[in-house]
């Protein structure tokens, strides 16, 4: 038996939560239960070792079943966040029985049969879906390609050069209780001055990451691609092209790891067409969907994570123009990785499906 | 009386520490033990309220001094590691009698008779020095020049846009009780993951930062400039144009703090004249003087501060080429901004001048 919440919302479409367990399907519950009520039943699908929990959605408890076949049945759209290799084999299973799938895995992004979709950016790209697959971005993407495009639109991009201060919820609840860990042994002590005191204090404790974090940066994230790029680099080269419409863009980016929980965190320097003016951007992104300005160095504003952290939009500051070229801008964005990195944006996409079926 | 280590050191300038009590200070008299002993007597001088204190150098206690005129009786070098305003008033009064002042504020460093120098891009400017005074650039351009300075040389560099990922003993002493106590607050905690949270536990206890720099990246050092600009970024971009004789270089720059100890880390984007290897970079960077390739990601190397503190080298990985521009170069540096990118940089600069005496 499958267990079904919000049974009497005859009419609207059933949505399927595949991966509900993960720290990603924590926050889309969360989000499910604030936003407008655009579902009918929804149901909570995980791996076989999940089936069972009950988790609260919309204010009730729903049951978790286990990831098969038949858990797709009567389901109108699914947002799945899983690893890969899980996306890769069930996202075509589940669109072979008719559902919409919104996948935020790596699996299908670059697909050429599958659209990239953010809701502020490209919208009308979610229904030319010939694989009936949508693809969620990269979290790092997603930090900041929502103020991007506003700008894009407006100036028309020549070139980014990215540079990323990435959270640790990124690389998942692993990430998160090793940074916690590794606080807790150099809290209070004098690590962090001698040649190698904290890797000998976190010793192998690294989880997963190559380094340790804490009292650290690492310039590394994903896995290593050609020519020495990393898997999270060529991620956001790549697919701010695909959604911004822009296949030839130049896309510099260096990903580093910062000992922050969550909200990633970029420096931009964009490059376009012709000049443009402080004035000029700060206008469009004042005004942007889902982007907040925050932008006055003389009063201390400008986006930090700890702020930023648990909010929707893409924050905006340090908005300055290149002294040396007029054509460029200089940004500092931060955008919580957990919901418009992800769950957000990933709910937004099947929000934008459910309309469909009004 | 004047207390003066290395009596007997006869034929040899006399050298003067100004600032002989704070952070840098205290690396400098650990680098003066370290390196091969140039010097005649070496004179403590700091503010009135340290003198009468006694510091190690070279194996020997030796009374710190006020900063008074007569304190410069006899000196022939001093090296001045004091705030901008110290500085601008003595060092001119130390010149006028005769001392060689390096100078490490940022009082003279764009004053275009006093020169700034690094010892392995540009050691002959140390002897145009028409106001007796030669400025030692700051901790962050520092970090990264003398790689920069290798590729130029080679490639011929036409464009830089920056990065900095700033450690808080950048802002002293105080930036690192701050960066500890903020530590000792979130250590063992769930901080970090609800909008806030980290302000409210750090409460006002920012020091000399703007936000809290805890689970935390503050995209602001320094003071503000025009157009939105930082000190720290117009040093960056201003300091690397002198040094590497280049008036006109475009440089974008932004310049980040983060929850690191000691050692400033960055991202660059280098675009220079013609097409450039990552191969022919690589050998450049290998064998250039006073810089370390560590960049091997299959193997897991790359820098990071954690086991960079405290090593004099600059200190290079992820080296790559622009996938989508032949004539740029992708990196990431670390180096020690109390070692390289302070005291030891001073210190050079005071050795080249010691040289003239032999």
């Amino acid at each position: 038996m499958v267990d079904i919440a919000g049974a009497g919302r005859t009419g609207r479409p059933t949505l399927a939560v595949v991966g509900a367990t993960g720290a990603v399907g924590a926050v889309m519950l969360q989000i499910l239960s604030q936003h407008a009520d655009v579902w009918g039943d929804i149901r909570l699908i995980a791996s076989p070792r999940s089936a069972g929990r009950k988790l609260t959605v919309r204010g009730e408890e729903v049951e978790v079943v286990a990831l098969t076949e038949e858990a797709f049945d009567g389901v109108d759209v699914a947002m799945f966040d899983v690893p890969d290799e899980v996306s890769a084999q069930w996202a075509p299973v589940a669109a072979a029985k008719g559902v919409v799938v919104v996948d935020n895995s790596g699996a299908f992004r670059m697909d050429p049969d599958v659209p990239l979709v953010v809701p502020e950016v490209n919208p009308h790209a979610v229904r030319m879906r010939p694989r009936g697959i949508v693809a969620n971005p990269n979290c790092t993407t997603l930090s900041m390609i929502v103020a991007l495009g506003a700008l894009h639109a407006e100036f028309g991009l020549r070139e980014l050069v990215v540079s990323s201060y990435q959270a640790v919820s990124g690389a998942g609840r692993d990430g998160v209780e090793t940074l916690r860990r590794q606080l807790s042994l150099v809290a209070g002590t004098e690590l962090g001055t001698n040649p190698g005191d904290v890797r000998r204090a976190v010793g192998d404790d690294t989880g997963p990451f190559p380094e340790p974090v804490a009292l650290n940066v690492v310039p590394w994230a994903g896995s290593l691609r050609d020519d020495g790029w990393s898997s999270e680099e060529m991620k956001v080269r790549d697919e701010s092209r695909k959604i911004l419409g822009l296949p030839q863009l130049p896309v510099a980016v260096t990903c580093v790891r910062v000992p922050v929980i969550t909200t990633h965190s970029l420096t931009v320097h964009a490059r376009f067409e012709g000049e443009v003016t402080v004035e000029g951007a700060r206008e469009i992104l004042a005004t942007a969907p889902g982007v907040v300005l925050f932008d006055n160095p003389a009063a201390g504003e400008f986006p930090t994570p700890a702020d930023v952290v648990g909010t929707d939009p893409t924050w905006v500051g340090r908005v300055r123009r290149a002294l040396d070229d007029p054509t460029a801008l200089e940004l500092f964005v931060c955008g919580d990785n957990l919901r418009k990195g992800a769950a957000l944006n990933t709910a937004q996409i099947a929000e934008l499906v459910a309309a469909e079926f009004a």
